[in-house]
């Protein structure tokens, strides 16, 4: 007999620390208020009152967390919020973060999903969770992709600042066949490609890389703003559902968004 | 009668709430290892029982500032840490953060200080303290000074990343009288001025900006390594101690120093 979850959620409470957590929360509170704020202000906003928050305040000063204002007596967020929050930032990886939204997409919609960055070389496959069935497409960790022909390497010609990558997409450009080139429209498909890129917030390729393959994918965002992973999802063309409202779009752009926002992206 | 301090230290101590602080504890010794560890590891850098760490630590991964890795059950800094570091760093103010120096300056030295900022037409006084002496050097908050003479200036012609401050400094040595020149060393005094701030970490000013004022400058950085603010003290040229080693100096630097650290600067 598997214990009732509501007893499983006392126990859980039991391990932690309610007066650690309320600390916690006032902190939460600070930085919902702006990083600065009076202690009613900050009183109000926990939902305590201030006579309470007041000690929990005076603790998270003595810690360094939070200092008061001699000036007008608010509390500001201090010296190691800001620590922890750069260590925090150091230590962010959209891989390591990624792992549970691979596997996810994989369960739930059973297509091949991988997590690239872009190297020196262009898009390159890092972590990659291939579904069980008997057949599957199949990506190989390494794999550097095409920055114009893949959705991958369009997602970071999308998002990415560095010139290097619109360079990489043009050098593509000037070196595809007439047949390739045919399937991009307009007379700067570089350019045009970016805007609808971004336009959509995600990228698609359909047989463009690789006769017979389709892939979605869309942009993992850090903390300052500045696209740092590619969620890419693949499958064979036919089997593969690519409409924005379609089984797989929505699913992996709000995985994206959640990776990004482990990240400290603070946008969307 | 004044209370002993050992009993105003027992009421603040009673003020405060002790698990919250064992919570912040934790979190600190989280981002003293790097923002990634073990339980043992975490633990250790307390000095408290695994046991006891684990309960705090299941209390942050319920708030949100730690996770736990599905892989190697490390524990992580995660989301709510960098919402924090983000909020903190978004409200720090050198200027708010330097009040305290420019009073600890002018009580301990009896000289001038004050804080300035790069603006769009040169560096910038903001803030100013003044010594409660009959006669004293003032200066005007508001006031621009020379990106080139004052040593506020060549603060930030020293540590700005910005074409702009150095292209100003160039403007003002073209329009300088050979009497002014002669003041400064060498075929590119702009490049050596720099070049010798960098080395000293500080810059002086000796009759340079106003016949009988010298000032000596300190640059504050911000969290990003990049000069945020100067803080400068200054006085008449004959009571003005400029020496490195001097009264003055290696307390400047010291208040730039505590302003920077403040501001979440993470070097020195």
């Amino acid at each position: 007999m598997s214990t009732p979850p509501s007893t499983a959620r006392v126990a859980d409470r039991r391990q932690r620390v309610q007066s650690a957590e309320m600390g916690l929360s006032v902190l939460k509170a600070l930085t919902r208020l702006g990083g600065a704020a009076s202690l009613t202000a900050t009183a109000a906003e926990v939902g305590e009152s201030p006579a309470k928050v007041h000690r929990y305040l005076a603790s998270l000063c003595q810690q360094g967390f939070v200092e008061q204002s001699p000036t007008n007596q608010h509390y500001y967020l201090a010296q190691e919020s800001i620590a922890i929050g750069l260590a925090a930032l150091r230590q962010c990886d959209p891989i390591r973060l990624g792992e549970a939204s691979l596997q996810r997409l994989r369960q739930a919609l059973e297509v091949t999903a991988f997590l690239a960055v872009m190297g020196n070389k262009g898009a390159t496959v890092l972590r990659m969770e291939e579904p069980t069935l008997p057949v599957t497409v199949n990506i190989r960790a390494g794999s550097v992709l095409s920055t114009l022909w893949s959705a991958t390497g369009r997602v970071f010609l999308g998002y990415s600042n560095d010139r290097q990558v619109t360079d990489m997409a043009e050098q593509e450009l000037a070196e595809a066949s007439a047949e390739r080139r045919a399937q991009l429209d307009g007379t700067r498909p570089v350019e045009q490609l970016r805007q609808q890129v971004r336009a959509r917030g995600w990228a698609m390729a359909n047989d463009s890389l690789l006769k017979g393959i389709s892939a979605l994918a869309a942009p993992v965002f850090d903390a300052t703003g500045n696209v740092c992973a590619c969620l890419t999802t693949l499958g064979a063309t036919g089997g593969f559902d690519l409409r924005p409202d379609g089984a797989i779009c929505p699913a992996l752009l709000q995985e994206a968004r959640l990776i990004s926002r482990a990240m400290g992206y603070q946008g969307h």
